[in-house]
């Protein structure tokens, strides 16, 4: 990117960081911005250091004032914290919207008090719809320099959250180093490190390891933990005749639990003393699908939806603690089982905020599941989930790396943007408008500098016409010269405006339907 | 692709390629076939000498007996041509359905007699999904051979349709070297062509010049032309306030001529000429979208509406000429603009096959224009539109390479084929199965070799893991051996069989709705 282009802004008190790009014919844009300290040239970062602890005042100030921890526990009494106000800019409403949807648990702000260093969020379906990047190494490959650089890269393009989903060594000190460097709340699956305490092996696990394991995690900063505490005993014979069994990681853990003792999962009947210890910490639920479907086949049946009927009774007690609560959600789903799970979800989960992984709409193409997957998170998105979590080209093969995590960010920030544009969002419309005048003005550095990736777009442009004039042209290397659509549309428009037609468009835009009989 | 994997055969007595993946259990399954003799090792082919010409012997009895030339004459008087019953053993429907289809102009089989190398197909909403790849030079870039070599590759990897829209030099002898070689059928835009007459200056163009082009591309054995009939010298000043005015090359090139002559359009005032002419050939009408919008902004507007009801009209004319009918749409839609293209143009154009570009959900992202129309694309092709252009990376910025067609091509197959899935079509559903099973199985040489792709999807774990082992390990590098929940799922499914919960889950599920209280 041209950094005399960009420019990294703040705006109001609480300096709200912006993306402002400037365009050839003085005008800019101001976009939304996850990217963190990272980008602005005037700020020294050092990872050994750690990121600037933006929010270290507002919360001591509150614990002064004898405010309450939890941002919906502050919001149900009437409070707007800075968080909300913080939050408010961003997303251009008022900060007494933002407090009204947070006490009425439709959004959640996940920020743990132990991590001053990230910049307020919310996640919400009536808030712009988010992504998270999942990161993390696992037994087979990868360090954690690795971990902390695809954090800030994935960040960079637009991750509004990440995911530490570690599993291998080191634990404690990868996270370490990505919260401490984190400008976005960071979630984890904590069964993972759990199991790492038990050698491994899932009958081994008690509630003691778990709840230690989450009070480190929760000290340490962690924003939003994955629990899946709706895998219970009597839903894991459901799975049985399902063509892919459990897939995701944390559900077959529990569910082996479940049946290695034959009991009922000790997440479930331990709920109430999780919710006390979050509650603690302003950590937010992220109450995961254990029994999500894995593949087309085994979309919406009675194992996952019986698991979403828990997830709804789990949201109504989180809440009675005041603690923050969003649901997870599938998986392999084709189009038309799409809408179902959001409308079931919002319907048993009380306008809980919906986060899904895609959903992947076939499962035919590995190697190409961001596109299997961003087809179906627009759509749930369209349809009102308020997270996505990214999948990568890697998915069902094998470790993202560095290209992978961002095809994958930018994969589902297109989607999360059609989900915001179908929804209607102002600042969503305006930002396509630009780069449309910007095309049909042959701006084409305008173009380029508006796209999602500045950079590919430059390079794929200069790929078939290098040289500097032709980003000046008027036409491109699809059609040439002779044949540029946009070209003539613009003789035409003159033509029009001259031979006074403008108005007779506008006159039989009057006659309505008699326009089509001419 | 590992040949032993895969075998060419070729079903009943017309011999319908398919292309069959044996597995690693004997098992095995059949696809369709869109590649041609290259992927035969039986067949020898020379670009010099073209394709053997399948279609020859079937065109000359219909000849000699006296048969109508087109597919909807002979549908009408209840005929099944050779070419519906190769069709409905590559759909896995009956002949007569086929016939059927075709005789309510539900349905085109796109078949030049001119062009006897073409495999026969179908397009419309009760049949597979299809999709069309676009290649041709440009005045700026490209050779005949490129052009040749990308159509061959393009079918490889799944086109059911090329269009070649070369605007250069030598366009004549490039479309003769693609049809001869070309399996699929070949659509054109023949205004292009009709203009490189005229040095390139629309209103230069007459009615004489576009026929005699229409006639040498229809005895050269054009199976389908886009004629943009429907941009009439009314709708012309409704572009004039669009953001993008008109963006295609066809209809900005006929609104210049109409508004240069103040003059009706010469191909919508000659339409019944143009249909005798068509119907001689059995040359396939896809009615252009002219004033399809190049933006969010400008979806679903008065101009695009007006085209839509005159291309409707224009359908009438061309069935009572027994001539063969598609409507092409847009274009950039955003999600929630989409149903309404297919439920109009359903309505307008009575039942004719439709055909869109993507549409893209957002102009945000150049460079990834395949996903943000493959999003559109899959979601249109689920309401009813019968094939889809693809839209490579390179869209808006320059010209396709080798990988970008491939890119393209592959993300529209995945359109396709998730509209399929959710069209409940039995086929489809039977693909992912097949790859779900194997990866539930640990087979992954058969997980890859079903893939859409599987030089990239064994590429992509290869780079994780390398080993020959581990494609027999049951697990893999993303959660690696002891969080693999696949692994974990085998074992749950055991338990639960010796458990006898497998019957339990039986009785759940016969109390219905109690299943959820247990």
């Amino acid at each position: 990117m041209s950094d005399a282009r960009f420019a990294k802004i703040y705006t109001g008190d609480l300096r709200v960081p912006m993306r402002q790009v400037n365009l050839s014919d003085g005008s800019s844009v101001t976009l939304y911005d996850t990217s963190g300290p990272y980008t602005d040239p005037a700020v020294e970062t050092d990872v050994r250091r750690g990121l600037p602890r933006l929010r270290e005042r507002w919360i001591a100030a509150r614990r002064a004032a004898g405010e309450p921890v939890t941002q919906v526990a502050c919001a149900r009494r009437g409070l707007v914290t800075r968080e909300m106000e913080f939050v408010a800019v961003r997303e251009g409403v008022t900060p007494e919207f933002v407090r009204q949807e947070v006490a009425a648990g439709r959004a959640i702000i996940p920020a743990n008090v132990n991590h001053p260093e990230s910049e307020p969020m919310i996640i919400g379906r009536n808030f712009l719809v988010k992504i998270n990047a999942n990161i993390g190494n696992s037994a087979v490959t990868s360090s954690i320099e690795e971990e902390v650089e695809k954090m800030t890269w994935a960040t960079r393009w637009g991750a509004d959250t990440i995911m530490d989903l570690s599993t291998g060594d080191d634990i404690h000190e990868t996270r370490e180093w990505i919260i401490r460097n984190s400008p976005v709340p960071v979630g984890t699956v904590p069964i993972y490190q759990a199991l790492e305490k038990v050698k491994g092996r899932p009958e081994s696990l008690t509630w003691e390891v778990y709840r230690d394991t989450l009070i480190e995690q929760c000290e340490q900063g962690v924003d939003y933990v994955t629990v899946h505490a709706g895998v219970r005993l009597a839903y894991v014979p459901l799975t049985a005749r399902r063509k892919t069994g459990i897939v995701s990681r944390g559900g077959s853990i529990m569910a082996a639990w479940c049946l290695a003792h034959h009991r009922e999962s000790f997440l479930y009947e331990n709920f109430d003393e999780m919710c006390e210890l979050l509650a603690r910490y302003d950590v937010s639920f992220s109450l995961g699908d254990g029994l999500r479907p894995g593949s087309i086949a085994d979309a919406n049946d009675e194992a996952q939806f019986a698991e979403l009927r828990t997830l709804g009774e789990l949201t109504g007690i989180a809440r009675a603690h005041d603690v923050q609560v969003m649901i997870e959600g599938p998986g392999h789903v084709p189009m038309h089982k799409i809408k179902e799970n959001v409308d079931l979800q919002r319907e048993l989960c009380d306008d809980a905020p919906f986060y899904t992984l895609g959903p992947l709409v076939t499962d035919i193409a590995p190697g190409y599941d961001h596109i299997t997957s961003g087809i179906g998170a627009a759509m749930i998105g369209w349809y009102g989930t308020a997270m996505l979590c990214y999948v990568t080209p890697k998915e069902h093969l094998g470790l993202p790396n560095r290209d992978d995590v961002k095809t994958g960010v930018i994969t589902y920030k297109i989607a999360a943007h059609a989900a915001d544009l179908a929804k209607g969002h102002p600042q969503a419309q305006a930002w396509d408008d630009a780069l449309s005048d910007a095309r049909f003005e042959f701006r084409w550095e305008d173009q380029f500098d508006l796209a999602l990736d500045p950079d590919t777009a430059r390079a794929f442009h200069d790929e078939t016409l290098p040289a500097a004039p032709a980003k000046t042209a008027h036409f491109c290397s699809m059609c040439g010269p002779k044949f540029c659509s946009m070209r003539i549309s613009h003789d035409i428009r003159q033509d029009a405006i001259e031979a006074g037609l403008a108005e007779k468009a506008a006159e039989f835009r009057r006659r309505g339907l008699n326009l089509y009989v001419d």
